[in-house]
């Protein structure tokens, strides 16, 4: 048996997405930007995965723009928008719970001269909107909040935040990284007061190397990187073609083929995981678990034991978890989310996430509580730190 | 019969690149940065391409750093070297020929402040040395020249340019776009004085979206991307791993098996379309044709006719070439690397680029040497401009 759970890190490629990503590499090669047919062959792609995508977030087709994935689109919206609206002030918002690739470039933001606002969260990671209302004066441009976290699957107020946000003053930009929610939410921008959106491939079958970001029309937004003007100017550099075509694939999937049934099959097999969880000895469950927090994210401390011998254990039986947050756990120092959420400091070096997609089954989850259940007590016997 | 002869603006994946990427994508989809054996064996492929790359650089592994393609690496070669250096000068030098994702970030640092050289070239398209060296002053912090251009294959001298730079100031940046070259020469960065080199994947058989930045050790630079410290830092992002791997496999095909009689092939199949252009009457061949010009690119003016509707008179024979420089093709404006090389101005707007790959056969160029004597005199009797 094989459980592959950190889906939070990345997923397997949907097999129907890999036949489209291989068609086009093969057979429809072409350079977009050539005039010939074989580039509008290859530009059918990107426009049908526009019309595709705009359809998801029922928005306008111009309003997407292809990047080469989520830490890209994060950086675009946060550069991008500061520098392009500086001069009406240099206060930008974000959280404390963030992801690396939204929180460093706000601290490169604070290099080059911005005020930077880290809002605080409560004890299940949930940003403090009334700090936001506190922090909004009138020099700040930009408020950035993730709709779901990574580590801890948080879902944020953003509806409210966009409510207060656009409420103080209808010119600041509000970003939302859903690099985690895209594929587990229907997520319409306009009715959430949102100008700009992250999405990441990778999280939802898609290729690695994939992404959007979404600009609301009319929004003030530089580029970061120029050349010959692809994607309206917006994103220079060939279209990632094959990618964008197998990208558009797996938003369909998820999108038009029985959503709200997934999701529910992944609420409860979230349910089923806590619940388990729950039934064992110093096992502590990190935020929120009902429908209020993400379906596919279970974060859980586990009193006594290393959180890498443990995920090393677990992966000897073919079981795959993160510790702390997995794109950047090759670096040191511990879990911001945690730390934030104020977690008991103690278990913060053992918190283990487990993280889903809609193939994950029930059979997959008892194989790991009953994984769980022998290895725990070993682990605490004999590597206790 | 059909001939793809627009391989300067994206060539055909390789099937065992396409192959390898599946395999990836499929089966080992972990994320590099995950600490669990899916992680660690998707980190293989990221090692591997690099021990591949940098020894067809004979470079060192930790000097390639993975990007989304040749536009990215371009913007980090020259945004992130300027930033990371301005203090020591803010004067930067490139030349007039170069592609538009070099041109538009010295375009963009101007706009910050940098004072930007723009070095002329002869009629060849060859960058003017004297006009380098006359440049170079106690500010200049950054020197950016292609080694092949993409829209007439003029081979720019890079090794002069290296040395006269780093004999004016060894502290001088030095970078070398070789997106059009690599794949096509042996490139020894180490050998040249080159700091940085850029390069696109897509140009040689691997996907689009990948590419790579060599960035000579110890150089000063900053990354233009920010987040989780993939790529030592330098490139944030989870690493496109089934592109990188694809990458990687599209480099050893081409460099490991018979390269010099791969570029031998390209030498002649140039010789014969130039020998043979250049008996139809009113063609003229743009920059050098010898050995001493890109294997892979042939630029012909064709007296009379407009490039747009002699590139589509083509198409419909199944012969795809392109006007002007395709990466920007749907972009208005002449192209500057004509203008610069002071191309007849009645010629501007009628010049077709032919561009190579290994496959490409005589059988091919004969067939579209005879489709242009069937239809230049045709579409120069009735479309004459």
């Amino acid at each position: 048996m094989e459980a592959y759970l950190d889906n939070s890190a990345t997923t397997k490629v949907n097999p129907q997405v890999v036949q489209v990503v291989s068609k086009v590499m093969l057979e429809d090669y072409g350079n977009p930007s050539s005039k010939h047919m074989k580039g509008v062959d290859a530009e059918q792609y990107v426009k049908k995965a526009k019309k595709v995508i705009a359809g998801s977030l029922k928005c306008l087709e111009k309003e997407i723009v292809f990047t080469s994935g989520g830490t890209e689109s994060n950086n675009m919206a946060i550069i991008g928008s500061a520098l392009a609206n500086q001069r009406k002030g240099k206060h930008i918002i974000t959280s404390a719970v963030e992801h690396a690739s939204v929180k460093e470039p706000f601290l490169y933001l604070e290099k080059l001269g911005f005020r930077v606002t880290f809002l605080p969260v409560d004890h299940d990671g949930i940003v403090n909107v009334n700090a936001l209302r506190e922090a909004l004066d009138d020099q700040t441009i930009l408020v950035s909040v993730m709709h779901v976290n990574n580590e801890i699957g948080a879902v944020e107020p953003i509806e409210e935040i966009g409510h207060i946000v656009k409420g103080f003053n209808p010119s600041i930009i509000y970003h939302v990284d859903a690099i985690q929610s895209y594929g587990k939410y229907r997520i319409v921008p306009k009715k959430l007061n949102i100008d700009l959106l992250s999405v990441s491939g990778h999280k939802i079958h898609a290729p690695k190397g994939t992404g959007f970001i979404y600009i609301k029309d009319k929004t003030k937004i530089k580029p970061i990187i120029y050349g010959g003007g692809q994607q309206s100017g917006m994103r220079s550099g060939t279209d990632n073609v094959p990618g964008i075509a197998g990208l558009s694939e797996a938003v369909s999937l998820i999108y038009n083929e029985q959503f709200d049934e997934k999701i529910d099959g992944l609420y409860r097999i979230k349910e089923y995981l806590v619940s388990e969880l729950s039934k064992i000895s110093g096992v502590t469950i990190n935020g929120r678990t009902g429908r209020d927090s993400a379906p596919h994210i279970v974060s859980a401390g586990f009193e006594g034991v290393r959180a890498e011998v443990l995920l090393h254990a677990l992966e000897e039986k073919h079981i795959y978890v993160s510790s702390g947050s997995a794109c950047s756990s090759n670096r040191p120092g511990l879990s911001s989310t945690l730390v934030a959420s104020g977690i008991d400091s103690k278990l913060l070096d053992s918190t283990i996430r487990f993280s889903f997609c809609y193939e994950t089954t029930m059979e997959e989850i008892e194989y790991t509580i009953s994984a769980l259940r022998e290895l725990l007590p070993v682990l605490r016997r004999f590597t206790r730190h």
